[in-house]
């Protein structure tokens, strides 16, 4: 039975009767019902009753029907009130526009404001570099989305998409003190969200795309590239890859195989397989072979598009046609973004002696870890309740850092490639093991160290662009 | 001469002698060349120097020059560095994001972002107003401009308007709680726009146009207030329109006249003048008298756009052909949002007994206050260095905070008539004068009064629509 987590939790107003067996009845109605629970706080006490706010992990809104009836169902007991605390947080929404000076007074608002804002206008218009000295430019990101591709929950369009996109950005403050504002397009439209991306530019550093589906996703990714002087980044494509290819590293070095002499099968070919086939094949593995529902990618589909004809052209020597069980057989690696349950233990003891086995589909995995646990010699997911998870988390914030901080103009493969050896590289060699191959989401090394990776690979290359 | 003010500011670190007159020499070498010196900060003292920042306002950057020469040239003392308090002050920008929620731990991600922000998201899908609720829409305003028409400097762009979108969004937040967000577009196509802010609207319960020049600013107004369900206010329009009656309301009650016996010319029909007639003609005056740079606006000219058409129907009641000058003769009200010194003492003399002139041309007014004091009753301007300063930063707070508590939909004149009212009244009868029309800007009891205002009419309308 899954346990239930802090994503999902309440807090049950009660009021009770003030015997001394009152708080063990409460706490263990909550528990009879697979509560699991976090906090028990006396909020008023008389002499006849007592009220308490019992908060408590849940794993559904059923159950949270079934512990308030479990509470009720007690002697005297009457339930108040049941608040959901995820909501109770998002009330309002999760971000503000903060004024970093003050207005206290006329100077401040004739420096600040009118007249003296006129005079740094000009200095702007007569140098437009000084936009990112003199404005928010500097430090501040756009987060894009679309609404087509959110989380595991699919097309719920831009407002929906809201809440994440704030989460986002708080992640970006929080980790790297970046300034990231939600755009939410109401538009799916290719040619209306690259024209609209370009159009809003002026104020950002950087555009990080978020949630849009693929494939349009490369198309508007590569068009703004081309078209902007600023960073371009698609997190679901390049956050997932850089730690994916970090994680795989240290993986590596725990099972003690080359990369070189890998072979690697990749489940699941959209925005972030591809991003992860990409990033993979600089680093020349023995062989990659690429697995969608249709079964492995090979120049031989009639059902191509333009992104399945390059993976096709630039992985599977062999040819490999056929499903992805038979492509397992023999290989050193599985990275699944794909689907829930494709695997069991059989198909990863088909695998090379000592396999690594990345099972990273959201919310649930293609094999259950605890299943490939029994022939894996490493293993990893997008979880929080399993070892190793592969968490975006570790990258974004960094990349967007370093990028800052160099004023970068673009992003390449190399800065990614630099991103992940940062990551993978704050697991020294003490700690590192098949437990821990990843550093955890909250360690506050990982930004900085991402960043000053990113920042040195970009300023390395203006150098050489300015002397070329 | 004109007098220094705190827009221009610098800061001027000097190496001096250690000796007593040295205090005396340099303040005394700044004032010479007229400097304001606003400060004298001793930043280091040693046995045989001191280190000294004098700051100080300024008219110019050759002002500036004049006095850093001024006090190189004192013996014994050296100039070390010229700061720009203005730039200082704008450096890396002036405004953040800044998370409203706590992200310390695990349980604080798990339901600010996965996988507890996910049931959010669906509840948003499943009803879209709860986007008003649980998300940063419910509080947040975007501040839009095209960079064609910013402050009295023209065309200078997006990038170089940003300045003044991030003092405009640091004015919603400290004068009304607002959380604005710049919007600078890199295009000034009227289509473009549009579809832009169209696509945006999402993230958004309110729409600020900025800063677009007349007169296309019109259409973008009119064809996103029908398509968009948010409010959508041109401040250059409205705002301006509705300080701009409201200090009218308390001009007319010193004077002790009517409105609706009185003869108002106003110079100027862009964005301004266009929405204050339109404003105005709700209060029903004897007669507007509208002037442009071809001379008075009447339905015999042939260089009518469709705004200057609509100006000229509802308008000049007597056809009356002829300059500004001509107009003004017997008018009891001129209002001026055009162009610096159109009129001397000698036009106010030919006006009706009492007369209240606005000049709010910017930097410099259409009449020296000075000189229109001769002879007219009340005067008003757009400078902080008179008294009466018309300024737009008595109504945009007030008025979004109020429409974002209605939960509004749109906005109408009723709205702004209210608002306009809300700040006359802040000025009671007892402090009511011919040198106090309008509230100071700082006064914190204006954007309240502003936003119950029209908070009050949007609710009332909203009950009506719903009753019909």
């Amino acid at each position: 039975m899954p346990v239930p987590g802090p994503g999902y939790s309440i807090t049950v107003r009660v009021d009770a009767p003030p015997s001394s067996t009152a708080a063990g009845d409460l706490t263990s109605a909550v528990g009879r019902v697979g509560g699991v629970l976090t906090a028990f706080d006396v909020v008023e006490s008389h002499p006849d009753a007592i009220v308490v706010d019992l908060s408590a992990n849940v794993l559904s809104a059923e159950h949270a029907d079934d512990i308030t009836k479990a509470l009720n169902d007690l002697p005297g007991v009457r339930v108040r009130k049941v608040s959901d605390r995820t909501f109770l947080i998002h009330l309002g929404g999760k971000l503000e526009v903060a004024p970093k000076i003050a207005l206290r007074n006329r100077d401040d608002l004739s420096r600040a404001y009118t007249p003296g804002v006129a005079r740094v206008c000009q200095a702007i218009a007569a140098n437009p570099e000084d936009a990112r000295r003199l404005t928010i430019k500097r430090n501040t990101v756009a987060v894009v989305t679309d609404g087509s591709a959110v989380l595991g929950l699919g097309n719920i369009g831009p407002a929906a998409a809201l809440p994440v996109m704030e989460g986002k950005a708080a992640l970006f403050k929080k980790f790297a003190g970046v300034d990231a504002w939600p755009v939410c397009l109401d538009t799916q439209d290719t040619e209306e969200i690259i024209r609209t991306v370009r159009a809003l530019a002026p104020v950002y550093a950087g555009i990080n795309l978020e949630d849009i589906a693929a494939p349009r996703c490369f198309e508007i990714e590569a068009r703004l590239r081309e078209s902007l002087d600023i960073p371009v980044f698609h997190d679901d494509q390049h956050g997932t890859a850089i730690v994916v290819v970090g994680a795989l590293r240290n993986a590596l070095r725990v099972v003690g195989k080359p990369i070189e002499r890998c072979k690697i099968v990749v489940s699941g070919v959209g925005a972030a397989g591809s991003a992860i086939i990409r990033l993979l094949l600089r680093k020349n593995p023995t062989d990659i072979v690429a697995v969608d529902i249709n079964g492995t990618v090979h120049p031989g589909r009639s059902d191509l598009d333009d992104n399945l004809r390059w993976v096709a052209e630039q992985t599977n020597r062999d040819n490999l046609a056929g499903t992805l069980h038979e492509a397992l057989v023999g290989a050193d690696v599985f990275i699944g973004v794909s689907a829930p349950n494709l695997l069991g233990a059989e198909h990863v003891a088909t695998m090379a002696e000592d396999p690594v086995v990345f099972a990273l589909a959201n919310p649930d995995p293609e094999i259950d870890p605890l299943e490939a646990q029994k022939h894996a010699a490493v293993v990893a997911t997008g979880r929080s309740d399993y070892p190793n998870q592969i968490n975006n988390v570790l990258a974004f914030p960094g990349v967007f850092r370093g990028l800052l901080d160099a004023h970068a103009h673009d992003i390449d493969d190399e800065m990614l490639l630099a991103a992940a050896n940062a990551i993978a590289d704050v697991v020294d060699g003490d700690r590192l093991n098949a437990s821990f191959i990843v550093p955890s989401v909250f360690d506050s090394a990982v930004a900085p160290a991402v960043a000053e990776a990113v920042k040195s690979v970009a300023l390395r290359e203006q150098a050489t662009s300015v002397g070329a």
